[in-house]
């Protein structure tokens, strides 16, 4: 078939149709575009074919994927038309990023490659080594990259195309992100539920995303769930999701061409009309039905139509390289030679080896290339978060433990100020899974609402058709929204329930080698950091039970790059709000920030906060008893919010217990202090780390997650064999929060119990008083049992000393 | 509005309407179940109100979910009808897992809940305690639980109720499974694209699964994406997802009862007949149009209209608990109070405090209870998997490292056998990415082929409407289906690159808590472990680069109870197909097994590799030249198969260059035994570990994953400090495969290098050594940037020694 068709008979007017003349330069610059894309894939040399292919043009081993590339470049050379046809300011999202030659072919037509990589010039020298650098070692990756340039979505993993175009429009209304999802792509979670973002997408405000479900039929070795979906099912299954989808479906180029440049141009009219009609409106617009295409060609278009007898050309077996012993078998060999020069590559670059001018004549120019648009190199367009004064929001603290604050709530209030003071510069959102305010982050909500593009009724509480805050129940959602949101030049914040912040691990793990890779190229400019705030924390998913109890997320970001990645485990409120205040200043980072949300009792005050999170680690001389300049016996080490509390409780416990006992207490904010400064930027010496926790005296470690990433951190430290680390170990369920601790042996009886037994001859003079403690354990848990909550004395306890206000640093 | 209706007008024949008495019961029976649901989130006792409601009787934390729970209990209570009036084999699986109150609610009136806890008795003092025992230390969870009879679905993350439901009725072809999906949990990807799974479901070898969409409109703080769209979008999302889709909505009883009860006589009529056409036609149907439900009814149904003024029922405030202060507030404990009596408990419960018999009447009996039904409790029906004798499978391996093989294509044929085993059976699948081919698991397509359910056209390869592997791109509905598989009772494995199983970090770990808690449950039977083989690994993925390769996932299991989690890294195919056999074998327990598809030179026998992964650790005498009796100068230890290749080349190259140099060898194929015995029952006691590590000396360790692994686990031994561990340090791209290990300095001159920087006073006497190999890294580089392959000496190096044959064990 041939015609665009619309089940529907809907119809956009369109606002050009195609010339013979033009159709003819769009289908020799698609066969450029795939003439290079097979090339990268194939050829060390000869680019041009301007001799015989010989075996030792051919690389060795051949990478890349040809399946998906043909239509990449297929629609990539119609956006261009449509670029310079209505000046559009457009980016492409690769989906099938295994087509990686398509884009880099393109990006490399129309001059911007060059312009960054020099060596890759457009001459036929250039294009030896573009061909040559392919997927080849010490070149470029076979996907869509960071090296890419236009690029903001790495095409390994699959499932984030459309969270990340969304993510890229937000508070850009005159952006247009067209989106390509393949088929294979199409199945997967993320991606199935990706598509309701049109929910949370302003037609006023935002810019718009054009999705284009490239469906070839087939992944590796099987055909797809879409491909093999009638039309009448595609047809309703994207109204019923909210769109207006346009069918182009065929094989035969010409006809193909008129149809993908006519439906492109009613796709992009019906978006200028939605936009053009809700801008004029103000708020009060009704949820738009955004145009979406459903384009049907061949799997390895263009490409052999059988190799040795088999099916190729429309099949799974034109995935990868159609052609497989193109070096060895002159058979092989012949049928790529055929192939390469049916795209009649003397016609398509002049006796220099350059793109001829009538068809270089077809790409935008300057910051309208797709490759040169400055959304894709966020970077270049990132302005400063404007922060309040954190000290502003700091609770009172008089004296250590004396009063009672809640972290997240009044972070809560700095962040109302983040958001007004960057209100006209529209540059920070906030994401979550509907846990704003279950995370006491409500105060946010004086200064906007969620946005919420559905209807609105009468009674609902705090949503608008514009906010900062977005809330969805799909934490890949928030995280895909927020990486595109951030790779185009924005800042925000992803606060989330800390088990099952897990369910994005994978898709932290693209951003952080994302980072990596891009933070090596010169040409990309650094964007704002991806912050996590994981509350609701094991600790206190008493209420919830086991299912809703993982701490495990810090160990996966452990293990990556650390010019990357941070952690903080922030004590009490004033300490979350320097901590927030930094990572909403970095750039190029993955910070997580760990943090409670219940009431707590507060240690620092606000400059105490500043000079404690500045040093990352330090010791608490108010709070333990080593004031006379000697050793400790035994070092009370605490990270986190929990363990910190549990920690001077125990403290509490011992100095009431065991007097003369010299107790240290060292509190660690930044976790990657505990790493050796060699393999950490923020890691201590090994002398600083042996004048916090000596070199040879028991340490009783209170641990916020896993116990063993402590000892990870720290098993090349002097003093390791002493250090004992009690954290998390897989006990959990619906109790109490003492409870929750106890069970994990975490609390303050198990600790003092354990400084008990760790210090040399403490043991016999404290019988008693470690008895006494087993024996409160005991009444904790007939207590918890009989009444259901803690016993008043835990939850009561506050600590009870006055005493001189000192914080601690790293020396 | 009342009736059901079905936009497009479909009706299905409907087997008997409700009548006016037995509407009355089931009404009746409804309320009862609401009223124990209230009980258990309010009431410590007094549970049948006989004395007017005192602060005493109320729970000091209120702790649960009433807003889902209305409606889980109405659904329950018209599939007991349909059970009965259609002697169904059924089961409940419950998405909004919150709801646990009405789930246990329903089976305690059924009788099985006092079956299996006799203390929780069907009388009065029995419902006090069902009530105390909700959300209380030492009783049960909020959500619905392992400790919840008849549930195979833990309810705390959302997004897997349709996968564990489809996974449940694969091959089971009477059994139903009714399947909730709450509006929340309907907004994740897994269950967006978990809708799908209907593309592969035979009519005639598997059961059915009816959905039911329960809108209820609102999440903790917000309304739902599907809650607010139109019925007329969602009749078009689910015809076009492939379902018949049919609306009940509603809030008055009476004609929301007799809409449930009609549409679900249509909707099971509309089942059986979908199965008796399909199975009267053999294999020759076409993917038929399975019913759904979408159910509209409010949110906290026939609870508290407001509470403080403010809306309630319908509202997303009756999420939790819609009466706050109960205990402490007068006015809140009579609206509770009212609430809870105007279900009339006295009309409900006899004297002694049971149900009526009435209503009791209204249960199904036995097995047909869904709390009863034994493919929710899986081990119950679980029949041992029959395998081949692994040894048949074997590889020859005359010497070690003469021959080359590939572990994966032989574990093939090993699964091949087992699929033909147990193909009457019809209890063992393979599930996996599109890639079973790709991970040369491909003889399995002797004996069986993909299932697909959609048009099969002529020039597809391995696909049929049976077939014991399901493919779909999404790891998400992998994971799902196999665990829902499992739980009912089957076996199966799931094969997946090594990098995306990250994608189910959080899926792995729900079900990790889910066997250790079943574990503890002497009424759950054991079920077949869950088995990974993650391939396609990090070390093998030079050609996809970067963003493929991630060996993480170990580090995430590794946190996990010690008695669920086992780690294997067989480095040939001998030790593969020992270990697969072992993991199919097993019960109860996660097994994440890793091996290469390349390949390589094979070490061991099948009779070596029996006793060498028998013992899990061992030393290769063969390799080493420790022969003597006296200590080793050096141990080289290895984990993996890359790791492995690696070590022995560099013992190959020491043993040219330092001849004299006492090496061990160590092999890990149980990367749990490095843990030491009092932490994991595969562990090593102290004493084990030093006689193959030394107490002393160094010992160069080549691992698969994050060297920080092996730290973590062997921190605690005696050499520790003497441990250099290599592995994957973050460093990759698109390369050769010889080029990520050196980019990781994992390869054997790397190797053979720091056993010369280790070994006391080797450095002068082997400086020349070390240059050679300094020298062979340079040559390198330069080879693969000209070449774009490894060098020859690379590609052909062999394992050169004729070696006694003995394979290494414990001691």
């Amino acid at each position: 078939m041939t015609e665009p068709t619309n089940p529907q008979g809907r119809t956009a007017p369109s606002s050009a149709s195609l010339g013979d003349e033009e159709l003819a330069l769009i289908d020799r610059y698609w066969q450029a575009a795939n003439y290079l894309s097979v090339g990268q894939i194939y050829l060390l040399d000869n680019p041009l074919l301007r001799e015989p292919l010989q075996p030792q043009h051919i690389k060795a081993r051949l990478l890349g994927h040809w399946g998906t590339t043909p239509g990449l470049n297929f629609i990539y050379v119609h956006l261009n038309r449509l670029i310079k046809a209505r000046d559009l300011d457009a980016i492409y999202i690769c989906g099938p990023g295994h087509g990686g030659p398509g884009i880099v072919a393109n990006t490399y037509l129309e001059g911007h490659y060059s312009e960054i990589y020099p060596d890759i010039a457009q001459d036929a020298e250039g294009m030896r080594r573009l061909f040559r650098q392919f997927s080849f070692p010490g070149g470029i990756p076979s996907h869509v990259a960071p090296e890419t340039p236009g690029s903001i979505h790495e095409g390994g993993e699959l499932g984030y195309a459309i969270v990340h175009a969304f993510g890229a429009v937000f508070d850009n209304p005159d952006l247009i992100a067209a989106c390509v999802i393949g088929d294979g792509e199409a199945e997967t979670g993320p991606l199935a539920a990706s598509w309701q973002s049109n929910k949370f997408l302003s037609p006023v405000t935002d810019g718009a995303v054009l999705p284009i479900l490239h469906l070839n039929g087939y992944k590796i070795a099987n055909p797809t769930v879409l491909g093999r979906m009638r039309d009448d099912e595609l047809e309703a299954l994207f109204t019923g999701l909210g769109y207006e989808p346009f069918f182009v479906e065929g094989e035969a180029p010409e006809p193909m061409h008129r149809a993908m440049a006519e439906t492109l141009d009613r796709a992009v009219a019906r978006i200028k009309d939605i936009q053009a009609e809700a801008r004029g409106g103000g708020m009060g617009f009704r949820r738009p039905r955004w145009p979406m295409i459903v384009l049907r060609s061949p799997k390895g278009w263009t490409g052999p139509k059988t190799v040795d007898g088999k099916r190729v050309e429309g099949f799974w077996r034109a995935h990868q390289v159609p052609v497989g012993n193109a070096r060895t078998d002159e058979g092989h060999r012949k049928v790529l030679e055929d192939w390469m020069r049916s795209y009649r590559p003397e016609t398509l670059f002049d006796e220099a080896g350059r793109l001829r001018p009538e068809l270089a004549a077809l790409a935008p120019t300057g910051r309208r290339r797709m490759s040169a648009n400055p959304h894709a190199n966020g970077g270049l367009l990132r302005r400063e978060l404007r922060c309040p004064r954190w000290q502003d929001f700091g609770l009172p603290v008089t004296k250590p433990g004396a009063e009672v604050g809640e972290a997240t709530r009044t972070l809560g209030r700095y962040l109302r100020d983040v958001i007004r003071l960057n209100a006209e510069a529209r540059n920070f959102r906030i994401m979550g899974p509907d846990e704003t305010a279950s995370n006491r982050l409500d105060a946010v909500f004086e200064a906007t609402d969620r946005v919420w593009i559905e209807t609105i009724e009468p009674y609902d509480v705090g949503l608008a058709h514009e906010g900062r805050v977005m809330e969805v129940l799909s934490e890949h959602l928030c995280q895909g929204w927020l990486e595109g949101y951030l790779l185009t030049g924005r800042h925000g914040l992803f606060s989330c329930y800390e088990a099952f912040i897990h369910i994005v691990d994978s898709m932290f793990n693209q951003h952080a080698k994302w980072l990596k890779v891009s933070r090596e190229l010169g040409w990309r400019r650094p964007i704002s950091s991806l912050n996590y705030l994981l509350t609701s924390h094991v600790w206190r998913q008493d209420h919830n039970g086991f299912s809703h109890q993982d701490p495990g997320f810090i160990d996966l970001v452990a293990n990556k790059k650390s010019d990357i990645v941070r952690v903080y485990l922030p004590p009490d409120a004033n300490t979350l709000l320097w901590v927030a205040d930094h990572c909403l200043k970095t750039y190029d980072r993955i910070n997580v920030i760990v943090a409670g949300k219940q009431p707590q009792p507060q240690w620092l005050s606000a400059e105490e906060a500043g000079l404690h999170c500045e040093a990352g680690i330090g010791i608490w001389h108010w709070a333990g008893t080593d004031e006379t300049g000697l050793e400790p016996d035994v070092v009370m080490a605490c990270a986190g919010d929990v363990p910190t509390l549990e920690t001077l409780a125990a403290v509490d416990l011992l100095k009431r217990a065991v007097p003369g006992l010299r107790i240290r207490v060292v509190n660690v904010v930044d976790l990657m202090t505990l790493q050796s400064n060699r393999d950490h930027p923020h890691g201590l010496s090994d002398a600083e780390f042996d004048s916090l926790f000596t070199r040879d005296k028991p340490v009783i470690f209170a641990y916020h997650g896993y116990p063993y990433l402590i000892h990870r951190l720290t098993y090349s430290r002097v003093n390791h064999a002493n250090l004992h680390v009690r954290g998390f170990i897989e006990e959990g369920t619906t109790t109490t929060p003492f409870d929750m601790v106890v069970l994990n042996e975490l609390d303050r009886f198990h600790l003092a119990i354990e400084a008990i037994d760790r210090v040399p001859g403490l043991v016999t003079r404290a019988a008693q008083a470690k008895q006494g403690f087993r024996d409160r354990l005991t009444a904790h848990k007939l207590y918890i049992r009989e009444h259901g909550e803690d016993m008043p004395e835990i939850q009561g306890w506050k600590w009870p000393y006055e005493t001189r206000r000192e914080s601690g640093d790293r020396a």
